[in-house]
């Protein structure tokens, strides 16, 4: 198949008179999730990871990608053409200087790249006398025959009793930031600080409910909001009232600048693709580079969002007790045909979510993994993968739901029958290090990967570690990875702040037998006892294996905070579970 | 006195038709303690304290400084006609936006600052039109009429027996990394990175064992080396062989740079200055301005130096410990007439170290502090300041030697006599932090920015906190203060590694009443137990002082750590000290 759609494309190279090209997975809003109109590395590739980018020469073609989907693309690519590499904007440069020669040129789609992402590549060729060439077309876009539409479902204002802030007092915020920097105007690159500055939101993206948009913020708290729709709904005219002129037209954008007479635009090089700052430059338009002010803003939830992060996660922890409390007999009656395996397991909770008051979709695809699949830190169960569950073994259940009021992200590792012993050491080392990072006490001004280590120390101890990050930000109905705080062990230089949700998420993996995680989704506030203190609050409602626990790791205040956080686990979600699911609670949450 | 120099040093700028000039620290080696003759600043505002940078205008003059010398500096600036600041990149800038007007210039020493340390004030004059100046001779040092002489002590070389590398070995390996980046050679810029390269020592500046000296090296491994002085001893001479060239006069180095055909040099812009860096820009070098790679290098001690440092630490250990056993007769004898005091203090400790082998200097000038001057963070004692001490209260010395095998630093806080209750609690909670870093296991790849709040976490789970870092690098018989590794709140960046020397030193500092720090030399090394883990293991040899531990909050590993550590205390020195010191010891490390 691919080796079709490579000639196809090698001809439009040629067509358009360059000897090569760059598939990136992102969109022009460098989504993490995109549209299935803007699949066009999977389309090329059969590759379907989150992150990656082939490259694309006149004789060869690479995929790059990182550790955590090396054996996914391998299978994904099977005997196609396309030699597989590790991501890494060196070994990029390093390939295509090897494929192109002295005097050709690699053609890029600037919408799909930003300018440092590019930054290298272009140092690099330039060494190498290689054009780096923006296209006007999208070749696979000239090739793909059938490729889908684009998104146009409806774009909905998203209501205060959700967002605790109307847009108009957001937008007065953020202006006063521009006239500290004297800009005239803010350039609002993406879907996702779009969503939140003018309360919207839409289903144009898998697991992120927004509407494609980008926006230009004037000085004054006006504004002119490109939505990539024809039909504009009554409901989100009158929403956004005058102060919000609503175009459908990209161009429309530039011209509103133009009319404005904005001179100096505040963009964040970082979120704006190369085509945007290249047509504000052709304008005229001063560039001032900084890091965009909604990312920082959006990632403080008011008491509002916090209240209905709160009740979303009551639902879904209801909802994925169901889940627990049914999967024991479920695995039992698949065994004898392997009828029950990880996928029917997604299957199962998404049903149990969609009993629950205003679930839109999971936040993310499911990794739901059964004994060594659950060891793959990034694993995507699929119909080849999908292994049968049987009543023995580890099973890991990593998922998320979109609720109006909340986005939610929980992990549980549970056992489905007899397992080897040092998964207690493992679980009860995991355990530590979340309860670690659940009750720290930290001055304002810490950021997170000053609190890193507390959630590794216990697997330090034995020396044993794990290849990901600890936590990372949470939307309030948006994105179930958003920045900019994170806890991890690269510097972010982002001091965490009252608000914020973050996932706290160890975990161990033991390749080819188990993985074991540990994630509930918790805010920052202020402590109450001690001034100029930040704490974290659980948000995430769900029993934590009591059967994995060795009691005799755990220190008496560890233990008092599970037993605290099972007590309120119990008096809150009781009253919301099936009677079947009130007997498992009752049990699961039981003191230690 | 400071207004007759000013008025000097105004004529002298008129002279040179400069209408300001800026006054730093430091010497045009970057040193933290310079020589005498570098000592402009204090010589123009009488403020001695490591950090600072005076400012003159033709009307006005600042001095700025950081928190920790407000004080100091209030007391030492008097009635002079110069603001105290704070100092602050943007600040200094302001500052001299107001002095200077538009066309005029302001003048620096280009001898005593670095780019990126001249580079925001840069901008900001720029932007105002006011010119930034080179000058080619020192205004202070045309009016300093009594400025002592440059130092001309003798260069030794630093014997094998200490070093265990070779300066030729040193030299090729780092000729290999001159050979990976195409340079052609690298720029020393300071007597640190000679001393360490050419395996010299001398007696140049207060506290820190090296001779003022710049040198160049070639990627063959030879080198030109320029030292300050007109003799050189023969020893120095066959110690160096013909493989480096000694000058002494720093045209020879830009000559030799010449004739060795030198067109591509690394230069680390951050710790060579500007003077420097003109210099090599006249002469058509192209500059590689990358981290200098011998400070790396040199913090990874190999076996001989670690050995080294070891044997010093028993003999300063040795000295401290007697100083600590003789300290309440001392106090008690001089009780009645005030005749003992934090200077007394300071002298009969150096008495107890200047009889050990090999003992050169203090490494930096000792912190006494009794009771609230204790609390004072960076305080310095001085006739005028130095309290006399009774038996009562609580006592801070941080001091350390300089030993031809190894450079110490220690901090000890003991009780004198009745002291508050509340000050038990604080000093276990910082022996908990303290603890805490000295048993950790870390995977390799780990920075100190990583590990530093599990000295803080006993602290802040009471609201409390310490506002200074907790670790720093230490060199071999070298500055007491060397990098690039730290443990602190700021990302350095750095993986510790093996070899490298770090303080461990949490504290609690109760303004007016006492402050508390614990404070050991560590070393890294790897684990013996878990492939790719580092661990810490202890220099520093002198017990902490048990009447001040609340034993109920300590730990079963904690109280297990301390003794073992008082045991190997005990067994280490007890027969290096004398007998009262004896007897005091055992007492001292009895098991808790």
């Amino acid at each position: 198949m691919s080796r079709e759609r490579l000639q196809a494309l090698r001809e439009e190279l040629a067509r358009q008179q360059v000897q090569g090209f760059l598939v990136p997975r992102g969109d022009e809003y460098q989504n993490e999730y995109v549209p299935a109109a803007d699949e066009r590395l999977a389309w090329l590739t059969g590759f379907g990871g989150s992150a990656g980018i082939a490259a694309v020469g006149a004789e060869h073609a690479a995929l790059f990608v990182d550790g955590r989907y090396t054996l996914q693309a391998q299978q994904q690519l099977g005997d196609q053409p396309i030699d597989l590499e590790t991501l890494d904007a060196n070994a990029i440069a390093n390939w295509l200087c090897d494929q192109l020669k002295q005097g050709e040129a690699l053609g890029y789609d600037p919408r799909l790249h930003t300018e440092p992402g590019l930054a290298l590549l272009k140092k690099r060729l330039g060494e190498r006398d290689i054009a780096l060439r923006p296209l006007e077309q999208n070749p696979i876009d000239a090739v793909w025959t059938d490729r889908p539409a684009g998104p146009c479902g409806p774009a909905r204002p998203h209501p205060h009793t959700f967002t605790g802030e109307h847009s108009a007092q957001k937008r007065q915020r953020i202006a006063a930031r521009l006239a500290d920097k004297r800009a005239d105007a803010l350039w609002l690159p993406n879907p996702e600080v779009c969503a939140w500055l003018f309360n919207i939101r839409g289903d144009d993206v898998p697991h992120l409910p927004v509407a494609l948009a980008s926006a230009l913020l004037y000085r004054d708290g006006t504004a002119t909001l490109y939505l990539a729709r024809e039909a504009m709904g009554e409901a989100l005219i009158e929403h956004l009232n005058s102060d919000v002129d609503i175009v459908n037209d990209k161009e429309a954008l530039f011209d509103a600048a133009k009319r404005h007479h904005v001179s100096k635009i505040w963009v964040d090089p970082l979120i704006t693709n190369c085509w945007t700052l290249q047509r504000l430059r052709a304008l005229e338009i001063e560039l001032l580079q900084e890091r965009d002010p909604i990312t920082g803003a959006k990632a403080c939830k008011n008491a509002v969002e916090l209240a209905g992060s709160q009740a979303a996660h009551e639902r879904d922890g209801a909802a994925l007790c169901e889940f627990l409390a049914e999967l024991p007999d479920a695995v039992a009656a698949g065994a004898a045909n392997n009828s029950f395996g990880e996928l029917e397991a997604v299957e199962l909770l998404r049903s149990k979510r969609e009993q629950r008051e205003g679930f839109r979709d999971d936040s993310f695809d499911s990794i739901s993994g059964y004994g060594p699949n659950g060891a793959i830190v990034h694993y995507c169960v699929s119909r080849e993968s999908s292994l049968p569950m049987k009543a023995e073994g580890i099973y890991l259940i990593d998922s998320g739901g979109q609720y109006p009021d909340g986005t939610t992200d929980v992990t549980r590792t549970v056992p489905l029958g007899e397992f080897p012993e040092h998964a207690r050491d493992h679980f009860t080392r995991v355990l530590k290090g979340h309860i670690a990072i659940a009750t720290l006490r930290f001055p304002k001004g810490t950021c997170g990967e000053q609190l890193d280590a507390f959630a590794r120390k216990s697997l330090w101890d034995v020396g044993l570690d794990y290849a990901h990050g600890t936590g990372h930000g949470v939307g309030s109905f948006l994105s179930v990875h958003e920045g900019p705080q994170r806890i991890g062990k690269g510097a972010s230089g982002v001091a965490l702040q009252p608000g914020m949700i973050l996932s706290n998420e160890p975990g161990f993996y033991l390749t080819g037998q188990y993985g074991i995680r540990i994630e509930n989704l918790v805010f920052v506030k202020e402590s109450e006892r001690h001034n100029g203190f930040l704490e974290f609050e659980e948000l995430t409602l769900a029993p934590i294996e009591r059967r994995l626990i060795k009691e005799e790791l755990l220190t008496e205040q560890e233990r008092s905070w599970l037993n605290r956080y099972h007590q309120r686990v119990r008096e809150t979600l009781m009253p919301l579970v099936n009677e079947k699911t009130q007997a498992w609670l009752e049990e699961a949450t039981q003191a230690i």
